[in-house]
């Protein structure tokens, strides 16, 4: 295992401080705990959004933490639910009075803890909604419910946040996130696997010349194990999965993210770019924002993700509203 | 080679459509050549920036096109440097009628083509100054001259782009980027190679358990190669060999970014910068902002550069001045 780190077991609470080093004009760190919290937490009168989830998805989720974004963020062992007692201390430092809402991926512990400690904040006196995001289209056989979160999340984020920022209700901002969810929806290639740092060795094996189509961002088994395809065939292969799903039609606005899994270089997202836009182009379909980078990682892996987020009035405004964090400002 | 590409060949071209198609609000490709030069591109009355350089590092140069960094920025093939008749197309394109400021990093070709390209300019009454940045510290028993310019580059975009974006005359652009080259310093290290498209295979190679110390973007040799360090000794280590260099004493104030070379997980960055920012606060030098992420990479590269620079008032201006390009957003 070739990694720059201390110790293996040690690699989320340092790089909590780290974080909270880095950025402390954005956020801060709750003492001894695994929560990131917005620098002025809680901002009175204003919902308050929490995410979180396993670590190694980085910048997800205390990149996002930050003014018109998320209030806290949990962060758990890598690619491990947060307890509940770390969860119930980020919606109390989340919360302004008018309630929190809870963005979690569709994972059965995540959903499971999450779910469980809504209850306590609750019979704590503060309201609590939660939207689950469930928009990795690789599982589109199955039921809705047993879809994964993956990407897709971050404009549940920003989307959200915005609103939230923007003094919308805990209803109001519920219904919106929900929204989104239901109007997101993402796909991913692994080119190869990535090591979990208390495992050490990676936690699965990809040949020379093979991919995974459909992978998820913890190494789950996608659709189909291949043959490398060009970028071009990739592009097409995840854009048609994606839209057998998702209602867009000729005339229709959406964002793209093109998100890396944690290796591939920001040379190979633009080159996959190239064709998505030139495919939404020849299908009617306006662009109005592209967003390439990293945004929700697997630690180390090859490989990216395609997320399509299909816009209406209320998203496009939560979209382009002013954000201030780690891993997305907007001016 | 595993890549998410076409042709090896085609990876800049596709590349430059590719990020032309994802950023339209802010920069377009000069049709026909490998330059991407900013949406409004010339800017009358303000002095242009012009950048460039090989492929590869991405987002430099490309992703730091925008108001308040560069105004063009000129694409090699992938580790190679651009040709003069791209860099005059640059130029002009830049060219507000207050001359352009040349950005250049320290490598023989680049320093050749530009140069060269700089007299062709003036023939053709454009004023042109230039910038040689060399902050790797790795070379730094050799004259500076001889020194490689790397990630400290983009905090050279940065400071004379907010000048440039405020009106400051070309000399005066002039004189702040050569002052923000003598206060910057970087030394990276490398664990694993990367593979040029067109060579098809890794360029070096490292042991399972090796890492070379202050290798250059491009893989050029560093000053040793040894087994693997903790993340917090490659951290002692790289702000030892800074401080040595750049006089920065208890009181002043600096910048810090801790940059991905390509494959090194977000997690890594925030670990190495826990034990940066600690060694700083130990030595009473304040830290005025932390900047994470991927800013000068080598393809997909493990391994990550630190970069200092010594502020005072009038760099701490230009840093913190708006800036809206794809890779550097400051509200």
């Amino acid at each position: 295992m070739k990694k720059l780190i201390n110790h293996p077991e040690a690699v989320v609470d340092e790089m909590l401080d780290g974080m909270a080093a880095a950025h402390p004009d954005l956020l801060k760190r709750l003492p001894g705990s695994s929560v990131i919290v917005r620098k002025n937490a809680p901002v009175q009168g204003k919902v308050g959004l929490v995410s979180g989830g396993g670590s190694g998805h980085e910048p997800a989720h205390g990149g996002y933490v930050g003014s018109g974004m998320l209030d806290a963020a949990v962060a758990g062992e890598v690619f491990t639910s947060p307890a509940p007692d770390q969860i119930l201390q980020a919606i109390k430092a989340a919360d302004g009075g008018r309630g929190v809402l809870l963005i979690i991926k569709n994972y059965a512990g995540d959903v499971m803890n999450f779910d469980m400690t809504a209850e306590l904040a609750e019979v704590e006196g503060i309201p609590v909604k939660r939207v689950i995001v469930n928009d990795d289209v690789a599982l589109k056989n199955k039921q809705s419910g047993e879809r994964r979160g993956i990407a897709g999340t971050v404009f549940v984020h920003k989307i959200a946040g915005a609103w939230a920022e923007a003094g919308a209700s805990l209803e109001e901002v519920h219904r919106i996130a929900e929204k989104t969810v239901r109007h997101v929806r993402t796909m991913g290639v692994a080119l190869t696997p990535c090591t979990v740092p208390a495992v050490g060795k990676p936690g699965f094996s990809l040949g020379e010349n093979e991919m995974e189509v459909g992978m998820g961002i913890h190494g789950e088994p996608g659709i189909m194990r291949r043959s490398l395809m060009t970028s071009d065939e990739v592009a097409v292969d995840l854009l048609n999965h994606i839209l057998e799903d998702l209602p867009v039609k000729e005339g229709d606005q959406v964002s793209v993210l093109v998100n890396s899994l944690g290796a591939t270089p920001q040379m190979e997202l633009y080159i996959l770019n190239r064709k998505i836009s030139k495919c939404l182009q020849d299908k009617g379909i306006h662009v109005f924002s592209t967003h390439i980078g990293e945004f929700m990682t697997s630690l180390e892996m090859a490989g990216c993700s395609l997320t399509l987020l299909r816009l209406d009035d209320e998203l496009r405004k939560g979209l382009e509203a002013p954000a201030n964090t780690a891993a997305w400002v907007q001016a």
